[in-house]
């Protein structure tokens, strides 16, 4: 008796007419329509919500971040408590970053080796290396449906020499992280399978983008991340580089853009046909004050909202649009309390997870085109 | 046809070995079962709570404050907005402090006179006079249920001279708020009535507090409150006087001491036959990393609870216990993350509103006396 794969892609539409494509992507904490944006719960905490927020706002999967979660409270401690999910009480899918990104925007005083990463804490100036294979050990402790491998995200710019070699060495660190996680999978008999994503880079060369993509499709990973990108380059770029990554990549794997973004990000990378997203924008720009709306964006500290007894939108169903005004929402802010910080993130977090159900639906009714038309015309300033 | 009145206080039970008793306070956003803990909620929110979740912890009333409320968004915006229930969105009922608090004990180099107090604004040292008759009209913009008088909470300690000229003053500014509110309150036809209390001051001396709860009484207020206590003085001094302070008081209408307290004072004080309460303990506590459990308190940032995958409390039904780890709550501390304050403040607040449930139950079967000896038995410390 053969039981399906618990990891297992399914594409469900794709649009005649741009790349855009809706998927279902089965883990073993239950499959997550495509495409998806996945709110960012760096230490295990998705910023201001909670667990019963998150499921009440039907957010389908969320992430974690290996670097923060192995300096507090540690990975180990994470394990003992049965891993993320038993951590922090969510029973749906996690995706957990390799913490790539964290030591080099973090760390101080980072040394890059072909062993690994010497970096210092961020906290308390302690000492770490994060090889390949530790990443995949602390990824394995916490337990996350999708973890990433540990690759090295360039800086822009970034002289092509550089992105080169450390485009191969980032290739090189994925098969040692494919070995550790093959080693790790067969000694955790009673834990839940984990599938261990690729992540292609190479700065904004679209040759080296080409062989990335290419070395880490004949890997056979479950599913492709880009990385590398919203990291200061011009948006043209982003979408250039893009464009040059994704015919390299199999079809029949999701593939996830990194740290992307805006509305209007979010809208023509689903066009191009990526599948998943992650972002701090809706929850840090909520805890800024800034909050998006079916009209554009909306800052709350500006004292046009002071008696504004509308909602954020008259559109949104959301909790937060519901029961409060914007007068009261910019009282909060202007006071300093954090139930504006909450009812802002509740809102956003919203805001984009419906962005996607959205898009999600006009790709299945085969309206993708038009209705990415109509955003960027209507709402294309967000 | 006659209606009955908005405000109405019904004894239900009184304990026949201590002074306690259980009650409905009916007002014009419903009745509310006392012995009651009022939530704090200083600027028009309970902290880190939004007003769905005070609904789900049954709260029956919540606190606004006066001075806050003036100073930030203005007691008129929030007039503008149809009151302070909907200003906030909460449909329950709602009690303003007077501020005569706040203009002590915040504000810069405030001047006491007849007239009323000049001080400075702590926020941005702007200059405001509060009257007993701008007091008024500051409540009644905010339109809450219950509005307080204006008085001077006398420091802790005090001279008998100081506290006696301050009390008599305190009685002159509550006729002087009586008959601006009877003015206000012709005026505004279409606005649901409001019920002024009184407070009681006269700082430890028994003389001064049987003078000021006899004069007020005369007064023939809807309620009336003890104010000056938990400033500071030793806590036998603080029942002493209120021992001396009640026997003043009308039976028959509802007697609220302000500021207290700690669990096991609550219970101390609906023994003594004390029906309302407001503290800013469980979240202010709750931020700090405190919170009150069946067992007595529980400081979350203690190192012993990093492994313990046990609830805050075992007895404990509600959200937080019901859902998340000692363990998992210490680490929100640990990283600063703003969910923890929530989830700490949901079960405090929770605590408090239980524990004065469990106490009005008792009372109604005749239970209090046991009860109240267990409790000080077994959970004293709290």
């Amino acid at each position: 008796m053969e039981r399906a794969p618990a990891f297992r892609f399914e594409l469900i539409a794709t649009d005649p007419h741009t790349g855009a494509r809706a998927g279902l992507l089965h883990t073993p904490h239950g499959p997550i329509e495509t495409p998806i944006f996945m709110p960012v719960g760096t230490q295990a905490t998705v910023k201001t919500l909670s667990q019963q927020d998150l499921y009440r706002l039907d957010a389908q999967i969320i992430l974690g971040n290996a670097y923060h979660l192995y300096l507090r409270p540690g990975h180990e401690l994470v394990e003992r408590a049965g891993g993320l999910h038993a951590f922090m009480n969510w029973q749906r899918p996690i995706l957990t970053d390799s913490g790539g990104f964290q030591v080099f925007s973090l760390g101080q005083l980072n040394k890059i080796q072909e062993e690994g990463v010497r970096f210092q804490s961020h906290l308390d100036g302690s000492y770490h290396l994060f090889t390949p294979e530790k990443v995949m050990e602390i990824e394995h402790g916490l337990g996350a449906d999708i973890i990433m491998a540990f690759d090295e995200c360039t800086p822009y710019p970034c002289t092509p020499e550089y992105a080169r070699d450390s485009m191969e060495m980032t290739l090189r660190w994925a098969a040692r992280c494919l070995e550790r996680h093959r080693e790790l999978s067969q000694q955790g008999d009673e834990r839940l399978p984990q599938a261990l994503f690729g992540i292609v880079q190479g700065s904004i060369y679209p040759a080296l983008r080409a062989r990335s993509a290419t070395a880490l499709a004949a890997l056979d990973l479950p599913g492709y991340a880009i990385g590398g990108l919203a990291v200061g380059e011009p948006r043209s770029a982003m979408f250039d580089t893009i464009a040059a990554t994704l015919p390299h990549l199999p079809t029949a794997k999701p593939r996830y853009l990194m740290g992307v973004g805006y509305p209007r990000d979010l809208v023509e990378a689903v066009g191009a046909g990526l599948d998943m997203f992650d972002c701090v924008i809706p929850t840090r720009n909520a805890r800024n004050g800034t909050v998006f709306t079916s009209r554009g964006r909306v800052r709350l500290k500006n004292a046009t909202h002071a008696e504004d007894f509308s909602p954020l939108d008259e559109n949104c169903p959301c909790n937060t649009c519901a029961n409060y005004t914007r007068a009261y929402l910019r009282h909060l802010f202007q006071t300093n309390e954090t139930l504006g910080l909450h009812l802002a993130s509740y809102h956003n977090v919203f805001f984009f997870l419906k962005l996607m159900r959205d898009m999600r639906q006009a790709i299945i009714a085969g309206k993708f085109a038009p209705w990415q038309r109509a955003f960027l015309d209507t709402c294309g300033e967000t």
